[in-house]
């Protein structure tokens, strides 16, 4: 049985971490790339069988901004982390927000009293799903603006620059997730502790609630959502319902800076880009995020008696395509 | 110059009417069709300059339930209208909902101060644009459950049974709306002189406003929606705001009974059948009558004070989705 605590590794004059990345699609092969390219001890754990088949004959395969790289790891299925005795001192989460539930159950052999769980999913209220399965204070969260892509099996593209923001949930977590920053920042990742994560999740929140569903349900990219007359419209009324949502949990989203920040994706580079939601409901039929972006929103509304009709409505019409293209 | 009243004619002990048909589509060309088969005076006017060549050459070519009949009434365009001293005693509008303002002005020398127009087509709000052309105590509105398909220029398809329901708009018109009534009789239209059309008009509005965007915007048949989980809570949210305008117009729905007749065509014999605003939109590319329908009710709402965030977000990305087509 490994050891769950942290151990100080003489040599390099630091703690090690036992780091597992949860769900190794594009995101999280960038992450335990440069991690494990950092000398941090980093397992893989996920769900695919040829993604895992694939890693464990060749490592992660990778374009690394052009440079084609490999990097073995251990990697199990989520079914196989319990007989195989894993443990782990963080968990980097990638895995679908749909999946959370199902595949934290099948990996609480790999949480520990001890073990902190850092989430940088996009959207909102997965610390609802989370504290289920680990304590509050040893909960990290945060977002990034690094991008991946997926290219098969064991294969990824990993292109551009990025950033990760985060911060321990509750106060007792942060001298853990400073902890975090540092083998971060070791690992090229671009790290800041942040001192208002929330604000950030939910900022990050609007570009996912405006641009993925309204994407995926009109079919066409994010250039062409905001060349139409609607789409200032469209995106002030989303966003005033994060907002007046988001107020009840203590943010307060300056609806303005919001709104630029999403509207300027229009004519930025990303704007011949398809978001996410169009990428997996349209394209691929699978089943979206949208319970964990605009439903999050309509259930957290009912919740504190908060009209979130736009979001509802949203996230009822994704639920319906879904159904009508057999999304799995 | 033709008279512009009613003429008696002995012959027939009726008074005859010169009935103009505005808008000589399918529905357009049903009711020319049956006026004209039984001894009406009938003129058509339509802006589809082949259609208007086809009928012109070979009438009406209708199949008639399986019976391949034909018609020959005399035929202009909007603009030919004025230059033929073209005037009309009724002026039965099949016009699209969004060129009534366009075509109606450009057919005012049809309207002489004893002109009737009656408005049968689906929708609200049609007589806020028709009072800009004639007198409030000159309109009729009704609905019909006539169906007709256009197949070619000057061909359609005229199949099942209906029915016509009818009022005047102010209490002055009651005597020519029954002398239509009885026309229509003669002609084999199943005419009902109704005491609430305006009941009427709202509860098959509510009908439109449901399925038709919804199937227009998730790319689906009514049986495909009504068999969804959200079909339900789709069509009472929308039902209620459609209701909640209403009855500031003095319309009190009975929103159960409308959310039943509406659900009632999930497993009718028109569950395959894709709304005419699919059609419109995904099939043809061409632009919607969303602005009669929850176009209007958001319209109306935003008038009367009034939340209609569901009609408001649904107009709003049918427009998107006209945009996006590059609908005309």
């Amino acid at each position: 049985m490994p050891t769950i605590s942290p151990r100080y590794d003489e040599g390099k004059e630091m703690f090690t971490l036992k780091i597992t990345v949860l769900g190794v699609g594009g995101m999280g092969s960038r992450f335990a790339l440069m991690l494990h390219q950092a000398g941090n001890d980093v397992t893989l754990v996920d769900g695919w069988q040829a993604n895992v088949d694939a890693i464990r004959q060749n490592g992660i395969q990778a374009n690394f901004n052009g440079k084609q790289v490999a990097a073995k790891m251990p990697i199990y299925t989520p079914a196989e982390v319990a007989q195989a005795g894993l443990q782990a001192d963080l968990i980097v989460v990638f895995l679908k927000s749909n999946q959370l539930t199902a595949t934290f159950s099948q990996v609480r052999a790999l949480i520990g009293k001890d073990t902190y769980v850092l989430c940088l999913l996009n959207g909102i209220g997965h610390e609802d799903v989370l504290e289920e399965f680990v304590a509050k204070d040893h909960l990290i969260l945060g977002i990034t603006m690094w991008t991946a892509g997926m290219t098969g099996p064991g294969q990824v593209e990993l292109l551009g620059d990025g950033e990760v923001e985060l911060q321990n949930f509750e106060p007792a977590g942060k001298d853990f997730a400073q902890q975090v920053v540092d083998i971060f920042q070791g690992a090229g990742l671009n790290p800041h502790y942040s001192e208002n994560v929330k604000y950030s999740i939910w900022r990050k929140a609007c570009v996912n609630g405006t641009l993925n569903c309204l994407c995926a349900l009109l079919d066409c990219n994010i250039g062409e959502l905001g060349k139409t007359a609607e789409a200032p419209a469209l995106l002030h009324t989303i966003i005033a319902e994060f907002a007046a949502v988001a107020v009840k949990e203590g943010i307060k989203l300056d609806t303005e800076e919001v709104y630029q920040h999403v509207a300027a994706t229009f004519t930025a580079d990303i704007a011949d880009h398809y978001p996410s939601m169009h990428q997996d409901l349209v394209q691929h039929h699978r089943r979206t995020e949208i319970g964990f972006i605009n439903g999050a929103v309509a259930r957290k509304g009912q919740k504190y008696g908060i009209a979130t009709p736009y979001c509802t409505l949203l996230t009822q019409m994704v639920h319906v395509k879904e159904q009508l293209l057999g999304a799995k």
